[in-house]
């Protein structure tokens, strides 16, 4: 992997870059559709890569583990061969969905066993482990396995996790360096920053991240309940500490609006299910603000979801048809939200590339946060 | 609406031919996706036009009837402006849905009062309402107000709501033929042939029926649990009464085995929730045989769906990809699985006409019928 500084904005942190992988470039700021089980909920491939142009997407190490599992992803070539999608792939490391997902699941220092949410069958993760498995899904960039606390989280606990979080990112350099891609071609690690909402743990686990001198680093653990004004504090906290000459993911993250935020601070990269998961229960995002589709005032009206989207699916289909298909739960209706909140988002954070690149970044983010916190 | 008949098979009573509507061409014999609430579920519209190549498409009159509902549908400029199809358009008259869907229902000479299955409110419909209703829809073809009995019923019952079901017609046509298109292209109204299973009932609807010297003819009534030969027989007995220059839509039917031999007998036109309703369980139609998708036998078959099929589907996804999204609940699934279906569908009816074209029908339907009997 590779990644190229293009420019920075003078007035804000913000910069565009460029990340090389084996499957392809990936512009920055970039946004990260997530395909949890190995697709984009309700979104095609092809459709991934030309009609909302996706330069790199998600899949989850948890959902896939359990579900095809590692002998039929290992069978088939890995997750690109098994779901056709040949662009830049990252999976994260399964521990968000081990603690959210599984009911029963117990941390150690060895690892975390948990019974799985399907058939309710027990497995253990462990650094080594994950580090093994997600070379067997064959992402071109795998995550570390660290434990993302709750929020609130007490001091004492929040510092004693992200102490077991740099012993187990040690644990997955060691496996991870010790062994090699599957499939041809490369793969790279970046480990997570944890830490909470406490200024200090933020900044020790960012030096110590840094320290690891990995080609990409992550902060994991916000977006998780704090209030915005937290998150985006410690977004430049760790900014501030991580080198300038790799890239910055923002896991889980967020709103439009925290997009553009801790776009400002220094982030690279996104990933969040906020627009595939709202569009599914018929909440759109716009240039202009959130629409909630089944509300009556969409009802008669037929002009196009979005006259001057460049998306099929934006021109071709109105809002009172949209709503029709929302209200009656038709599969349609979510495969034409989705299309449209992921093409917004990409929209979106490409729209930030080019005026961090044109110098104009800071005075159009200001009057976007603006746009997009209304509701139409 | 016009209708060319094209060619005549020697061996049986198959034909190819054309029917005309202002909304474009049908070449039949022909399967129309049926399109329940204003949406073939799980596909776009440009993929029924361009990907699976649909001609004609279904609505149902029930469910657009109550949602959307008659005031939005006609705000919009009629359904095809609703749902961005701009192809052929078939309403079946709603009295299936009424006679299945609503618990509460009563049938009288006057019409049918019943509760909606959605928010239990009470509604009338009647002969004349309902062409009201599918003037406003604005379907290219509208189907006549019948009593769909069930099977098994008794003669008695049968001869008596067939007998109301003529009155209800003649009704029908009154209305129909003393009103106008709302939106300045053509529509045409098709009576429907009931009678049960019963012969000399059967007989007499197609007799009466053909007597109102429509454009084309509709048999309703069969496909509801009687056996595959009784149905058979049925068709062949109203087929060689309907005229020969007139299309012939055979309601509901059925399996690619049934459309096969209703072909054989006669029929031009069919719809059925089956191939995009059993998408949905993992059924998926070819032309070797049935594939239940989620059997364990598919988990590590990585060929294509279908290797030399010209639907990108079919050729992009494979056999394990398409199995584990039906376990997981992925909703792309139902969007690959129905794409193939319908795309099966419409290449069988296809491959029909021009193997009538070409003198080879019955051969290669004898053929067919076994293959597609096979499961694999
Ligand atoms: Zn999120
Ligand atoms: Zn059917």
């Amino acid at each position: 992997m590779k990644f190229k500084l293009e420019a920075e904005d003078k007035n804000s942190k913000a910069r565009a870059g460029e990340i090389t992988t084996d499957h392809g470039v990936i512009k920055t700021p970039i946004f990260m559709p997530v395909g949890t089980a190995g697709s984009v909920k309700a979104v095609h491939q092809h459709e991934l890569s030309n009609d909302i142009k996706a330069q790199i997407i998600l899949g989850n190490t948890y959902h896939l583990y359990l579900r095809p599992g590692l002998e039929t992803l290992q069978l088939a070539g890995g997750l690109h061969k098994f779901n056709g999608w040949n662009g830049p792939l990252l999976t994260d490391s399964g521990g968000y969905q081990v603690y959210s997902l599984s009911g029963v699941r117990k941390i150690k220092e060895e690892g975390v066993t948990f019974r799985s949410h399907i058939d309710g069958s027990k497995h253990l993760f462990t650094p080594e482990s994950v580090m093994d498995t997600q070379r067997i899904i064959g992402a071109d960039i795998i995550m570390a396995f660290d434990e993302c606390t709750p929020y609130p989280c007490e001091y004492g606990y929040a510092r004693r996790s992200m102490e077991m979080t740099h012993r187990w990112l040690k644990r997955c350099c060691e496996r991870f360096d010790t062994t090699e891609p599957i499939y041809g071609f490369d793969q790279t690690l970046f480990p997570i920053i944890q830490g909470s909402v406490y200024k200090d743990l933020r900044k020790q686990s960012a030096e110590m991240i840094a320290s690891f001198e990995r080609e990409g680093n992550a902060i994991g653990g916000l977006s998780v309940g704090e209030p915005a004004e937290e998150m985006y504090e410690m977004t430049e906290i760790v900014c501030d500490i991580l080198p300038k000459d790799k890239p910055r993911y923002l896991m889980g993250v967020g709103t439009p609006i925290n997009l553009l935020e801790n776009i400002a601070l220094g982030i690279d990269m996104f990933d969040c299910v906020m627009p595939t998961r709202n569009a599914r229960n018929g909440m759109l995002f716009t240039k202009n603000g959130i629409i909630n589709i089944r509300n009556e005032r969409w009802k008669n009206d037929f002009s196009p979801i979005e006259e001057d989207s460049d998306l099929f699916a934006d021109r071709n289909y109105t809002k009172a048809y949209l709503r029709h298909l929302a209200h009656s739960k038709e599969i349609l209706g979510a495969q034409i939200a989705t299309l449209h909140n992921l093409n917004f988002y990409l929209w979106l954070v490409n729209e930030a590339r080019e005026k961090i690149i044109s110098g104009e970044f800071t005075e159009w983010k200001n009057k976007m946060v603006i746009q997009l916190a209304q509701r139409l």
